[in-house]
């Protein structure tokens, strides 16, 4: 059976993500790296959503001790109540030095340790904070790293970044990811680190909009609401 | 004062290609990363070089639990007396799955946030074991990467790769080496983690043909044989 690592980080996209390469029948190695982000609860919530599925589950430990990142440092503010259009303009504080890079290179090791011939990624370049790592020229380029710098690429063995959600918008996302039977509630997406998502931050608000557009509640919301 | 990141592995190239930027004017920040390699000495190699320099130094720790190199798994064997024929001929066992990929956005993500101008890496495609992960186009590829997936790059500050040992052969590094006052006795090449270089593997023999054809005795090999 076809195998594909998936890059796991337990929150909405990269679960939808991990459902749709499932779906496309695709034996799931997850893999979800902490890189030593404040909000490290979204780990548990990949850890749960493994277990229940009863997949292959990896989880790194990798702290990066130089920071420079609102999500690694809490000396740093992360913005809450951005708009759209400022989420279109400029890269946030929260953006992480060249993340995408090393999951990517970390996924494409593990990939390629284990035979698998793709690596899914949740990232999305419509509904986001404009982090540069999340846009297709930058896919493509890693694409070719990929190939050119592994034994399996130079084999001719392709091993291909699959990133379905790329060119979507969230309410499609939630929709997709409804159909799939991504289990919403045991996502963790808010950028804090607090018992219930914060509703603010840039992650909040993006997908408190893809359920919202999608006329679907959130049950995360409702857990909150109702004080679980 | 201008700053670089430099990886290094405590070896003689990634030595002397530190030596290197810090002949070039550069404020050193050296980075090591442990990633599960059976010859850890070189770790003890790297610190004891880098606390001499009295320079920065990270070690990062970064196990690769899913192994696939005979530098990870002692289960698996460490060509010894290839030919060098037979090195640029085939890729090795001890070939690690996309490493110098992990080894460089783990060096971007550094870079970019000290605000660092460079990256050096100590890769050599002339005299080495034929990892695709050491030629010049994929080093090229991964600098399109850090320029696409970077905040730094899509600002326009450039993060540049430097690889000084790229081209150069095996003597030419040592005679370099050796002119930049690299103390040999204090690296470590060997892909064993013996008490002394195994003088068999693919990096013990290529270490000891630059210094035979330099024309200088490798101090680690007087050490080895005086039984220190």
């Amino acid at each position: 059976m076809k195998k594909a690592v998936c890059l796991f980080s337990g929150g909405l996209d990269s679960t939808t993500t991990l459902y749709v390469a499932r779906q496309y029948g695709y034996t799931v190695l997850a893999l979800t790296i902490y890189y030593g982000q404040c909000h490290a609860c979204e780990i548990e919530a990949a850890r749960v959503i493994a277990r229940d599925l009863g997949i292959e589950h990896q989880v790194i430990e990798l702290s990066l001790p130089w920071k420079g990142s609102a999500l690694l440092d809490t000396d740093l503010s992360i913005p809450v109540g951005r708009s759209e259009a400022e989420m279109n303009q400029c890269i946030p504080p929260t953006y992480v030095p060249a993340r995408n890079s090393i999951f990517l290179s970390m996924a494409a090791s593990y990939a390629e340790a284990r035979c698998a011939e793709s690596l899914f990624i949740g990232v999305n370049a419509v509904d986001y904070s404009g982090y540069p790592d999340c846009r297709p020229e930058y896919l493509a380029a890693f694409d070719h790293v990929i190939r050119l710098g592994t034994k399996a690429g130079t084999e001719g063995k392709i091993i291909r970044i699959e990133a379905p959600l790329l060119m979507m918008n969230k309410k499609d996302i939630v929709l997709w990811g409804k159909s799939l039977g991504v289990p919403f509630e045991k996502t963790w997406s808010c950028y804090r680190g607090g018992k219930a998502p914060c509703g603010e931050c840039d992650s909040c608000q993006l997908r408190a909009k893809g359920f919202r557009e999608a006329g679907i509640p959130d049950p995360l919301e409702i857990y909150a609401s109702s004080g679980h």
